[in-house]
């Protein structure tokens, strides 16, 4: 593999360096050799780690230096539809992280950029795809061994959020990984979706909405059903199992050793098996963020993307919103897209 | 414990038979002394292995016998109204399986009855209140340990069903239990119920619909979705797991021997460590019938029933009703039953 | 069922009084006619609560009393062969608690006596049998599913002892599960056997080994592995795996809930899937008790032993006397027993 | 990272070119500058595809190749002892694939040599350091929270062996694995061993043991017992428990989907609750090699090597041929060792 895809960072906060130290790292055919952030200082002291070029907070300029072939976008989410477009402007392959954009329209833009363009450039990080787990769950259910899937019974934990979380992100920064691997999972679209009003947890007293069930149905009639969680008492937890004609499949828990024994110094904790549940997100698809840029990368040397493509980062928008106008009505709202352009079938 | 409850039965077909069995043999403190049945020749039958009365078809005649203490019901769903209300007349106490009555109105009078009567003479065969899964997660939920209960996810799964099922069916002869079991669990009323259309098995092409999803939504806010599935392509699988706002708690699978092989002789499977699901429902809360009716016999001879009630039987009627009629409206119905008495406070 | 079986039991301590509730509220075809224990108290006590004659600690008088067709020995150890002895001379069915004699010389005592009477009279309280786990095991590796049995792996862990306890009973009182469910599992002999000095637990600094590691070797060249612990730190905990030559079957752990959380207020302790461990023995095989005591005196009417008989009893001291003797050499001993007789093949 | 260390490999078989790619493709720091292979042609074809030098046969030549810093050693068992010798004679760092010899005295010769030297060059392949369970094993053994650890129960089960398998290797290639793990887990130093003769399964009728059960007893007075299987009749599994004073520990079962069914189309298959088990030893530590080349070539910058040592490799070895040597003894066989150098303290 003689060519090594020379890529372009934005962003360089906690996922932006460690997207860095990836590509630079583990990455076959692949190298950093720019970064900046709206933090010039942030570019910067990444940068001089590695060796390469900072542009500080020229984002825009980084974006045209002839000698980055691809960007990669992990700056705040506001920002995100901006850069696609720009990176779209100069044709470059384009990784932006999840959300593509905060609203359908948006989304719809890109999408017109590459009918224009003729050719996929973006990809969306939506690294379940890549995890093992999941992918044997997509395998399972495509080969009908299970016959047709029905359902889905997913659940998306987190111990705490941030300030400036709002209800509504619940949907479009938590839920939106279920969004989209749902309809991957079932190689199916959504017709209508519900957010429905639950008891709230007292872990969440901070005005927004903790827990959310979001309901969503498909094309084909299958019935999803997320619970979400964004301060849940205790750790980052991700479920999901299928349920089809002849029987279910589920996602498993982590790779974790099992204790029997009774927690030392605790007398009044009981004895128990027990096995580790993760608190920090970042550590539950680590393995599947290097399969995906290691496959993006060779997809980008094979001329043709095929990870997931703008239309997935538009379609986790679309119902995103509905799901958020539907909050209150106790109806489920349609999820109304544009027609699927022939490129993304 | 010297008094013996004198019990008949009515009704000798698969329950009855081993209702019969189980309190002649097992429940201290009680036995059977007569059985009927509308088909004479199963009464007689069950009469001849026990060496007891057989009334033959003559259930009424059985009631009134003075000699009888004590009343099971078991005979097919349409007739259990009656026989309530006929038990009642002569003050007797009651145990009948589930449902207690086809419709809401028929459970209202038996309501009222015992109103008038001024004490609870009737039980409702809610055997899962006896379980120990289940009774230990209502315990761990009721001590807060895990917080306040949020969402519950459950299912209802069984292999197949007899000529003359009805779609209505899927909720009031299987999703009862689970209409019962998650009031009980969370010790909180039905506010609102919404039965939503999924994709359907092929399993099933009956007339019949299968699998359906059940949503309820309780006065406190917990939101439930169970699943009923009535040909489910494999076995006869009960699961049920509660979210609090700290954790979660979930029902055990039954106790069964795993094993870590590849099935003989079929080189195609794969290897696998496996757990068998039961394919019979009769199977899966053997011991919880047992207890069931230790525990009524022992409350009948102190003199105050403790079990489920002819109110706990309502309501899961009530709730039913609301489901049935909410099918294809997309809308939540709301539940609303007559003033609860203070008598089942 | 017409006959009851008219029961006396000797020993009334916690598996006396459990087993005299046992047969007179759940067992068919039985009840307790008269109790007696060397503290005559204790004897009186318990017939009070059921109405029945105390023969206070008139052990002899009771076996002789010609109402009293089958003695329950649940007396203290080292009295069970004499008490066996005095109830076989009146030719009387006999249930002894484990083990059924303190050494291999008095069980031979016992085997030679029904040997003479000419039928068995004897069974012993192996309850293991009548689990549901261990008998769905058995009931696999006899089919052959599996192939032939190899190996087994097992543990046998209590919480702690009470006084008196020696390192030699570890075998008598603790293993001796093992040793009988084990050849009952493979059924096959020992041939031979070693108790292996290993690292010690500062959890019982008292005089006694713990833990102690027992391999046995049988006739035809399986392997056993038990691990016993009389002070584990955490729980009653029972394993058992044996492994065949296609596969292995494992013993479950008990019908328990599972949380997912973090104990509440102890910020150290990380959120896990937890499994609660029992710690009290008498729950364990709760329902194999009962089975039990149902099957045997479903025998007992049938007039023929089916359960674990003196030839049983025999083999397990006779195994635990040797390695009792091994211990120390780091040899394997010889399992010698005398030769089998027909009326235990 | 500017430095790249450059590595030569001898050896193209499946695991030698699946290093290659993996230092090519994923080590950060390092990278494969030329190849050898007792046969030329793996070798030029394995250099073709990466276009870097291939040294044909000429294995010794490249040892020497100035360019070449560091040699990684994949060829057959029997050779191992040869090329680190070679490699030592250069003071060139090297890793060499378990085992590091095929006797002790040649690993002697090694340490001898790097004791000479003064310096470690030389690192065993026990990628199991690496799995993310035993280390989490390791790390709660080292915590104390579960005590110490007094016994460890492990099985590897292989599903079939190629030509020219002895009973021998079941010592030297297989359980080599867990001689090395568990010393490690325990840090501690093994005392006597002994191989146990046990029923043979009837999968291997090819003039080899199977299985064979392996016990060690170390300084500190830990037991263990390793099962060995080479042909299991299903599938490849590792199992690795430690029994500590307060609770135990167990390596966790592959991160795999579960489902719930009943395998299609065969009717007398029960339905069971399924997790997949592995057939191919390849994939089961798969992320375990790739950390252990990334640690390496860290530790190979750093200047001092912090992997399995060539003691590890020796002492591995010393107690395989204790085993080996106690077949058929049925005696705890000494392990002796010479001292231990400081440089491995």
């Amino acid at each position: 593999m003689d060519k090594v895809l020379k890529i372009g960072i934005i962003g360089c906060g906690a996922i932006g360096k460690d997207h860095c130290r990836r590509i630079i790292e583990t990455v076959p055919g692949a190298t950093v050799v720019a970064v900046s952030d709206y933090v010039a200082a942030a570019a910067d002291e990444t940068a001089a780690k590695y060796g390469i070029k900072s542009y500080g907070n020229d984002c825009d300029g980084m974006i045209k230096d002839p000698e980055v072939e691809a960007v990669v976008i992990t700056s705040i989410d506001p920002t995100h539809h901006d850069y696609v477009m720009k990176t779209l402007a100069e044709e470059k392959w384009c990784f932006c992280e999840k959300p593509l954009s905060q609203n359908a329209k948006d989304c719809e833009e890109i999408i017109r950029r590459e009918q224009e363009i003729g050719k996929r450039l973006v990809q969306v990080g939506f690294m379940r795809h890549y995890d093992r787990g999941y992918a044997e769950m997509k395998r399972i259910i495509a080969s009908g061994e299970l016959g047709k899937p029905l359902i889905i019974k997913a659940c998306h934990r987190n111990v705490s959020q941030g300030p400036g979380f709002k209800t509504e992100n619940g949907v479009t920064n938590v839920a939106i990984h279920e969004l989209d691997i749902c309809r991957w999972l079932l190689d199916d679209e959504y017709e209508d979706v519900q957010c429905v009003k639950v008891r709230q947890s007292s872990n969440s007293d901070k005005g927004y909405d903790n827990p959310q069930v979001m309901l969503m149905r498909t094309k084909k009639g299958c019935f999803i059903d997320v619970e979400v969680q964004v301060a849940d008492g205790y750790g980052y937890d991700i479920q999901c199992e299928v349920v089809c004609e002849n029987g279910t499949v589920k996602l498993p828990d982590p790779y974790a050793v099992v204790c029997r024994s009774r927690p030392a110094g605790w007398d009044s904790v009981k004895p128990a098996e027990s096995m580790p549940i993760m608190t920090d997100w970042k550590e539950r698809f680590i393995e599947a963020y290097d399969i995906e840029f290691c496959k993006w990368v060779e997809s980008v040397h094979a001329g043709k993307l095929t990870g997931p493509s703008s239309w997935d980062g538009y379609v986790a928008c679309v119902a995103g919103d509905a799901l958020n106008a539907s909050r209150g009505t106790s109806q489920f709202l349609k999820v109304e897209t544009m027609e699927k352009p022939e490129m993304y079938k």
